[in-house]
């Protein structure tokens, strides 16, 4: 391990790995070092719902590379179980936990990447060996032995986002029973409220006990089983996974003079910080939102690669300024894709549009043909002059693809009354003539 | 039947249809006359290949509505078996062949929806009961009667187009092998050169015989097989379908003063002829190209649709004017999905851009994903400014979609420097997090 890096990396994964193809491609000389707290680099963390069910075979195909294969083809030191613990950005150097002790590793540009936990509640003691969270590779492999080993049945799962609803559908295919407790009203707030609906009534197909408007007040290990307390009422599982989202990993520079804001990284369009030489991207920072103009805290696996790329390109002697994220999403939850993309009503709302909803429910595929299901596509417009600023869907797994065509056209600006005559695919087994898209657009 | 209309539509499917939808929207009092030659109106030409294989069960399930409840619900008068044969412009009337024989039909404004019928070859005899065109549903019954009664077992194809390509897979699927004999040294030339070679690799795998440049000099019926000559070879098969295009059914306008080119009818924006009071939509007429900022004739079901609409609604008093197509196509292939849209490269330089392409390969879900494909996009852009002009994809049947979002990308006028970072779908059973288009786009 070198004293001093041209370039150092903390936090070897989608961000940070990003930044080093960059660094590397521009600069074929500099030294490059990446300090990672695990043993593990560059997961597919997106993939672990898949890898417990063994749908996908191995958590090993959710990495990428190891950390010596990554270090021999960027030319750089991949420095495992090296824990960042404090910056000193006067001095350029960082206070490194090894497995050898504590040392300074000293840069001439830093690059933050460290992305962000799963947000941990207060009343839950997670030394239990009966709960868990679902961000890492170790995390999905205990997961995974747990329910083997105990031949655990009973499942409870505290958040209806898209992680909690993703390892519902896990877990009943390794044929345990669910539980889904939900502080708010509905899974997903994000998606329109008919689109909750939707999620809500396939969690009764799938006999998921979900538990809308309930407060976990406690979790107990009683030794054999996990206590869960909500109202008043207490009830008994074999296991819990708590996935009530994530936030930055950013608690060793607090103090450093680093721009924060609710704890994540500000980043300018170029990834640079308010720092000198310290850039940032990926979980553990904010992202510039396209149509609010302003960075967002949104973390998203994808915008983690892009902003990691750009702060590289800056970095290393470009300048490429990152156009920015509209947000995009999209989940499996069983038969169906549930996707979204540009501002949900509430944000548009927020930011003070005034909005026109539209939407549509239309054939997968042409009525007649073979697997044709439905589709519904659901529209937020400036009610100004009908741009489009946001587009929900859901409808069967092969479809989800209306969800990029609403992106690309939130990205670009489209007005609805320009949407409703665009020729998009039709041939019968893919789409029919008036695809939801057009259709919604057409009432807008 | 009246003999006179304040509406007068001549062809009752997808453009005629869809103008007397706007039409009696906007007018309820107004008589509405619709002729239409065939008996049979609304139905979905592009699912006859699946028809014949019996994919889809019946020919039935292809027609949206009988002429008397289309009539019922638009209230119109569907005028089955009537054939229009001239036109007097002066008058405002149409003369009609009828099973009474023939009549005029005065009108007040007229639209004129014929479509387009198979292109025949000058040395075919079509009378033989060999000799078969895919454009109807009577062609489609013809085609699966004459392989079930006489066992046919081989089937030749002129043409390799797709509607060539979707019979050579429904032949296929039917036990018959194939041969398709095509003048050109490719199939579907519009598509990008590995796209075509991706298709004929198909072909391979599927058993059927490809002849590239295989110019057909003479076609014979002997009483009992078709004999196909093409340069110096004559082969015998059971079944011959021709595929090489369609042309517009505009012969009975000859002379009547209506502007045409090269038999398509000339229509505005707002689907208006030359003629006062006489409008036209769908395959018979040209249609306004977004990119080309001219009318070009590009038969297809949707640009009908919407053409159909956009002159029902101004013939019946709005003012919409039509965007304009970009040329999306889909078809299947097997298992894969060929997908274009804008201008091919072809296209493009005629169109006098200068040019520069770009393309990608990548997985069509996370590559660890159980079902994970490939996925190549292939983009044409404008050397200039990157500015998107086309995009060509291919891939398994469920990645269809990112040619909506390329198509979407084309219409809004979309730079490769914008796409390379939009944030598209992700999630490990849809897509990568680097899509086949954003890497393509990347590389532009």
């Amino acid at each position: 391990m070198k004293q001093s890096y041209d370039y150092l990396i903390i936090g070897a994964d989608a961000a940070g790995n990003s930044a080093v193809g960059q660094i590397r491609r521009n600069d074929k000389e500099a030294t490059i070092g990446i300090l990672e707290k695990t043993s593990i680099i560059s997961y597919g963390a997106c993939g672990l719902p898949y890898a417990i069910s063994g749908s996908v075979k191995s958590f090993d195909d959710l990495i990428h590379f190891d950390g010596p294969t990554f270090g021999e083809k960027t030319k750089s030191d991949v420095l495992l179980n090296h824990e960042a613990v404090g910056v000193d950005f006067d001095s350029r150097s960082v206070r490194v936990k090894t497995p050898d002790g504590e040392k300074e590793v000293s840069y001439g540009k830093l690059m933050i990447g460290t992305g962000a936990p799963a947000i941990r509640l207060p009343f839950v003691d997670y030394s239990s060996g009966r709960v868990f969270e679902l961000k890492t590779v170790p995390d999905g492999r205990a997961i995974q032995e747990f329910i083997q080993k105990n031949g655990a049945k009973r499942a409870a799962i505290i958040g209806a986002g898209y992680i909690g609803l993703e390892a519902a559908e896990t877990f009943r295919e390794m044929g345990l029973s669910v539980a889904i407790y939900e502080a708010l009203d509905r899974p997903v707030p994000r998606l329109p409220e008919g689109l909750s609906k939707s999620i809500v009534s396939q969690m009764k197909d799938h006999d998921i006990d979900f538990r809308p408007e309930s407060k976990v007040s406690a979790v107990k290990d009683n030794g054999s089983e996990i206590q869960i307390t909500a109202g008043e009422k207490t009830e008994a599982y074999d296991l819990l996974l708590v996935a009530v989202g994530v936030r930055p990993a950013t608690g060793f520079l607090e103090g450093s003079g680093l721009e924060m804001q609710k704890g994540a990284i500000v980043v300018d369009r170029y990834g640079a910080t308010n720092v000198d030489g310290v850039y940032s991207g990926g979980d553990c920072a904010l992202a510039y939102h396209k149509l609010l103009k302003k960075p967002v805290y949104y973390p998203l696996g994808h915008t983690a690669n892009k902003q990691g790329r750009i702060a590289g390109m800056n970095m290393s002697g470009e300048k490429i300024a990152f156009p920015g994220i509209v947000g995009t999403q999209v989940f499996k939850f069983f038969d169906r894709a549930y996707g979204m993309t540009g501002l949900s009503k509430q944000e548009a709302l927020e930011a003070g549009y005034e909005i026109e909803e539209a939407s549509a429910m239309r054939p997968s595929r042409a009525g007649y043909y073979p697997g044709s299901d439905k589709v519904k596509v659901s529209l937020t417009m400036d009610k100004k002059d009908g741009t489009l600023l946001g587009a929900a869907m859901f409808g069967p797994l092969d479809s989800y693809g209306l969800i990029d065509a609403a992106s690309a056209l939130v990205n670009m600006g489209a007005k609805a009354d320009e949407i409703a005559w665009m020729d998009f695919a039709y041939a019968p087994p893919f789409a029919p003539v008036w695809n939801a898209l057009i259709s919604a657009a057409a009432k807008g």
